[in-house]
């Protein structure tokens, strides 16, 4: 991270300035770009799609992208079917990359696109090295992009004298918020997240449907996914790492996708006495995809950071070459050591 | 209901009301009882604690009752030590119930020491029949009576002028808001009770650790076992009734006993388009135990009946002589037939 950026950002002032430099830079562009992550959650595309809604309210000409798409219990967040996965412009004046870590996340295909536009906004609580843009509003201290997200339509909605701060931004950063903590349940949640969540609310955003949206409308393959995943559920002695897996078999016997994986590590991490939880990913003709999750002190950025991943203290990711047994192994192991290390 | 009463306690104004007769009638008293209801709790126990906190730091002499005791999950929370299940005293000036629906509900040994005061104080956001008492705080908004003790604790604060709201009292309440709205996932979810968790966070009630001593604190053979049901998991054709069974060997295979399966048929109701989610477990030398959960309309308590069982149309059981095979078997089918008859 440039350090002088990074200067700006460590306190709630250098942040304000940033905000101040996105309202500029925002006031002023006509065709702005917005991308997410890969392998989309709920919190980069809640955020996206908030922007798309408050930009679009100032007139602006609004591009949305994400490089997968939009998983389908996504597919009901307001304004889902504006994104695309590409596109052939160049002539953006402004990019704004949400929730990514760093631009390589955006997607090999719509980086160049984020890259084309003469100013690029990285708007992000992932703060760990890969930080980019010419402005910068990171927070590592938000529990999800959303409460960063929030600020800057906030600032926007004063900047312009307009109402940004729409029902349907409420719902796009509820989503966020609720993906982004478990449903207010991990360690990132902040009293500002449950203030923003009482606004959120205050806005017709009403958490419960959202909940079941996202958590509890698993598809029949995906529970059975889940099934299998904690059937092959393996633990050290000491019962502080516990890691589950899911196969290429497993995908095909159940005809699940990828995206059903999603919160199964979260079943993993909460066995009493688990430190770390660990789900491993076997996807065909792809490296093995390794999803962190701790608790109790442990850091899985540091984890991650060791096979080339990252994410943050609570949870982290890394994709790791075949063959799954090797990398449940090595992972393990180093997880093991790490923890050993830092008692 | 009293209508007199009933009307007080219908607009915010009658309520206040209330709150202030609660706070005469508590400086006024010297020795003061608390009690819960049976089967106690998150929200119950953490509101009799969080007065129990405040009135011992207003210096009154207090007895904090619980006729089943404190659960494990619960035995961590401040104060926990000071709840007995019954008490000799028949001299308190005054009695508190919190959350308990009826009086009844305090259990029989407890309730004749309740009545046994002066003044009795009902403090509670259930608000069918059976409300009680000479001041009644009742609030049917409220995701949990934590909300309301809230309110008290602060009117008890502003009339003593000292500091009763403290992190104990915090992370009390917390509790009771997130047992009772399973961690800010149900539909009594308000922005009332977000700010009040800002509140309370703080006041130093982190949200994470509570959660994980009630929600996250799986076994190893627990997990391993919702594994193994979540791959047993069978569907009818329409996609409306899912179910999964445990089996004998199972619960032996993961050395997980009986109680280990609470929470699993909620994750067989949470497939998309499920409205009858059913979990069978086979006991050994026993009858095969039915646990049923419904929505978007679905009455599985009428299921239950045909089987001599019951419960509510939300959630019911049942127990029916094995083979496991045939249970299935005739249980799915009443459930179709059901469904169709009412379509």
């Amino acid at each position: 991270m440039n350090s002088r950026h990074a200067n700006q950002n460590k306190t709630e002032k250098g942040r304000a300035k940033q905000v101040d430099a996105a309202v500029q830079a925002i006031m002023a562009a006509r065709r702005i770009v917005l991308a997410g992550h890969v392998n989309p959650d709920g919190d980069t595309l809640g955020c996206i799609l908030a922007l798309a809604h408050a930009l679009t309210g100032m007139g602006k000409e609004v591009t949305v992208l994400s490089s997968d798409g939009v998983p389908d219990i996504y597919d009901w967040l307001p304004g889902a079917g504006l994104i695309r996965n590409g596109s052939p412009r160049r002539d953006f004046d402004l990019a704004v990359v949400c929730d990514a870590g760093n631009l390589d996340r955006v997607g090999a295909s719509i980086r160049p696109i984020m890259e084309s536009a003469p100013c690029l906004i990285d708007i992000d609580h992932h703060v760990a090295d890969g930080v980019f843009g010419s402005i910068r509003i990171l927070d590592s201290s938000a529990a999800a992009t959303a409460e960063i997200v929030w600020k800057l339509i906030l600032a926007l909605q004063k900047a312009t004298g307009s109402v940004l701060a729409t029902r349907d931004v409420a719902e796009c950063l509820m989503t966020g918020l609720i993906t982004d903590t478990g449903s207010f349940r991990f360690l990132n949640v902040t009293p500002r997240t449950f203030a923003l969540a009482a606004r959120l609310e205050r806005l017709g955003a009403v958490p419960a449907p959202i909940v079941d949206l996202v958590f509890e409308n698993r598809t029949y393959g995906g529970v059975k996914l889940l099934g299998r995943a904690l059937d092959s559920l393996q633990m050290t002695a000491d019962g502080k790492v516990a890691w589950a897996h899911v196969t290429v078999q497993d995908f095909t016997d159940v005809s699940a996708v990828d995206a059903e994986t999603e919160g199964i590590v979260n079943h993993v991490r909460a066995i009493k006495g688990v430190q770390v939880g660990i789900l491993f990913r076997e996807v065909p003709d792809k490296q093995v995809r390794v999803s962190l999750r701790a608790r109790n002190g442990a850091d899985v950025n540091r984890i991650a950071n060791v096979f080339g991943g990252g994410g943050h203290v609570l949870a982290a990711g890394c994709s790791v070459e075949p063959p799954l047994k090797d990398v449940e192994r090595a992972v393990v192991a180093e997880t093991v050591r790490q923890l050993n290390e830092s008692r």
